[in-house]
């Protein structure tokens, strides 16, 4: 089967984020999706083709984007310009022309999306936006799909990395907004102008949508009341950790009496929840319906490979409903049917972990020599051995390691040859260790 | 249009919960599918009438589910027998007959899913499954559709949520396995044969569907290893935190060099991680692709509502498909454009929040008290009040008050007042707070 065309429109950093998870991973997406993926055509009035990787798989690079939407060969346009305009102009003839559209831009949804929308229904094609809103999670899936059955009764994001990075210095470092926002500024985490962050706007547009996915009513950003984290000042962030809370700055929606709250502001938030250990500029999303109960998505809400892996996600999703009967639109165990591999599931014995080691031991000198020399000619290295005191009238103790990451096989070894010492009595627990590091 | 005609087989907890959450949902889930469910017949051995909200709207109750199988009129099979048979029967002869089918049955698709998956994709028709993992959270959909873009390269899940109650009580009440086991069964958490829990067997059903979703793999449970939590003792939950770690029974499916690991074992984590604190009986994934980074799942893992929540999202995946057109299947904005709803955006002077305040006043006797009979005379409550001692040298001192909830306009009337007394110093910095309590 021929390959989907796809244009793309912008190559900064999501373009180039887009470009380098559609060249890396492009047969292990075609082998999801069912059909291959080809970058006939791009636009894009600056970039630099040295930071972008798969480039040069992009059949046609301009600098014009109405030609890419205009292109008849182009089956899917992917919108990466960011802004109303002209992203809501090529936006708009892409879907008059008849091509699907997938698009990061939350300002555009948020403001031009009810247009967009009926313009998409009456010609008949897709409008993927899954990466308009925190990043790589998929929420918008989740909140339209997943939780589909709910009732939802109320929605709390951290949708603003930038923010939620400067709230977390804020608190970590004891540091005000201003001194903690020149650092973002330096490392990249804000922009050069930084409104669009630490006063809310970005975050209002991402939830005025999930607040139309919530609770079926149209967007209407204009309503969303907005206020950012400049006014968040050190001593509150002190005097909130006092009181067992702390300071996120959140986007809620929420269904009450009168109607709909859509509001973004700092919040104080209980700081067991798990929402108020999300820190830096990692984004999470608390989702209340009334049969699942709280549910909570997190992730990177920003950055280049992130963004991209919602786009290709939404692009993903046009290509099988292109490629295959709606009934099979997504394959049962997510790879094609014949895609599926016969890579081995490993035995446990050649598995690599770290490992817990407990043990009860004669309380004399030598004891913990033999061990760690049996461990030693196993070629498994400790990372931390402790004594614990013997119970009153106990002649025995405990000794508690740490392992460094081993093969399972060799640690069974030595727990055999461990656990045939005299002066160790019964069986060695063992306990695997995972940093589970991102 | 026509309603879409299901059949329910087995009223325990999760069918239970489905007719009541296709009951109490019906025209909000039907504002999303664009067509309304008919629970047109339902077959169950033996169930508790009175338990089940909803039931009397079922047209048809037996106790022969082959009947309900063979129904020319149901289009839609809902199995929530769950068990190896005759579920696996039932569902064959469903897709024989050219039914779509909906399950909870981990243990089903674990075991027999390549069977299934085959079937129905000769006979074209869908087999729905997310209620299989995790309970309400919508992981399949995630994995299978919102990944899709990833090189997944690990999984790491608490996928059963009476392994993490006794682990967490185990931890919050420093006591043994067995207290805490015969504790979770008297709560109902566990069951009276609680093998399948405790040794892992579930979270290996769960894990195996998982690492197929992940890798591409065909399911393959009998590879995956399985290790329960009954040797994890006391000391080593309290010798784990004393070595900032938390025990926790993981599934983890990884890509390694050699193949793929697919395991379920306690496994100590670094304490500061997010799924480190995920605690009781909920459940959360944890996803690393190489694009997305580390994403987090999080919901209730069992019960009869949030299962039932996963059940029906897979009953409107099947409703959608079969009522729109494919470039139509799933709405823009969750709900179908007709379903829109007007119901208003309340201006943020008509919501209602807890609030955090901080004011500059003059260190001398009687302000504490203008300031909280201003309070009292809105009829605003006050739930904290510190004053905070005066910087050396100077003459104001911070006072910070936790204030109930109360409308904003009310609020806004207070903090006009108080800022006018000569007293206090400079504006009142306001923070709203919220409990974002489940």
């Amino acid at each position: 089967m021929e390959p989907v065309k796809i244009g793309l429109l912008g190559l900064g950093t999501v373009g180039g984020g887009t470009v380098t998870v559609l060249t890396r991973n492009a047969r292990e997406i075609e082998r999801r999706a069912g059909r291959g993926i080809e970058m006939a055509r791009a636009a894009a009035k600056a970039f630099d083709p040295t930071r972008i990787q798969g480039l040069e798989i992009i059949r046609q690079i301009g600098d014009d984007a109405f030609a890419v939407v205009n292109d008849p060969e182009i089956q899917v346009v992917i919108e990466l310009i960011g802004g109303y305009s002209p992203a809501r102009e090529l936006v708009l003839t892409a879907i008059a022309n008849g091509k699907h559209v997938v698009t990061a831009n939350k300002a555009l949804i948020a403001r031009h999306g009810n247009e967009i929308f009926a313009a998409a229904r009456e010609r008949g094609v897709m409008v993927g936006f899954e990466a308009a809103v925190a990043g790589g999670i998929p929420i918008i899936k989740a909140l339209r799909e997943g939780l589909a059955a709910n009732h939802i009764e109320w929605i709390a994001g951290i949708i603003n990395g930038t923010g939620n990075f400067i709230l977390t210095e804020m608190r970590d470092e004891g540091r005000d907004f201003a001194a903690v926002l020149a650092e973002a500024q330096a490392l990249g985490y804000a922009e050069a102008d930084p409104t669009f962050d630490v006063e809310g706007i970005d975050a209002a547009h991402k939830l005025t949508i999930l607040g139309s996915l919530a609770f079926g009513i149209p967007l209407q950003f204009e309503r969303c009341f907005t206020e950012g984290i400049s006014g968040v000042g050190a001593m509150d962030v002190a005097y909130a950790a006092d009181l067992g809370y702390r300071i996120k700055h959140l986007g809620i929606a929420r269904r009450s009496s009168g109607g709909i709250e859509l509001r973004v502001h700092p919040t104080l938030i209980p700081e067991r929840r798990l929402i108020a250990n999300v820190d830096g500029v990692m984004n999470a999303v608390l989702i209340k319906g009334d049969a699942v109960g709280p549910t909570l998505y997190y992730g990177a809400g920003a950055g280049a490979l992130p963004t991209a892996s919602a786009v290709v996600a939404d692009l993903v999703d046009v290509v099988r409903t292109l490629t295959t009967d709606p009934n099979n639109r997504v394959p049962h165990l997510a790879f094609q049917p014949d895609e599926l591999t016969d890579t081995p599931v490993l035995p446990m014995e050649s598995v690599e972990t770290a490992y817990y080691l407990r043990l009860s031991a004669r309380d004399q000198p030598g004891v913990m020599a033999s061990i760690a020399s049996i461990l030693g000619e196993q070629g498994i290295s400790i990372e931390a051995i402790q004594q614990k005191e013997p119970a009153e009238g106990e002649t025995h103790v405990h000794l508690v390691m740490l392992i460094h990451r081993v093969v399972e096989g060799r640690m069974n070894q030595a727990i055999s040859r461990i656990e045939a010492l005299d002066t160790v009595q019964g069986a060695v627990t063992r306990i695997r260790m995972e940093a589970l590091s991102g």
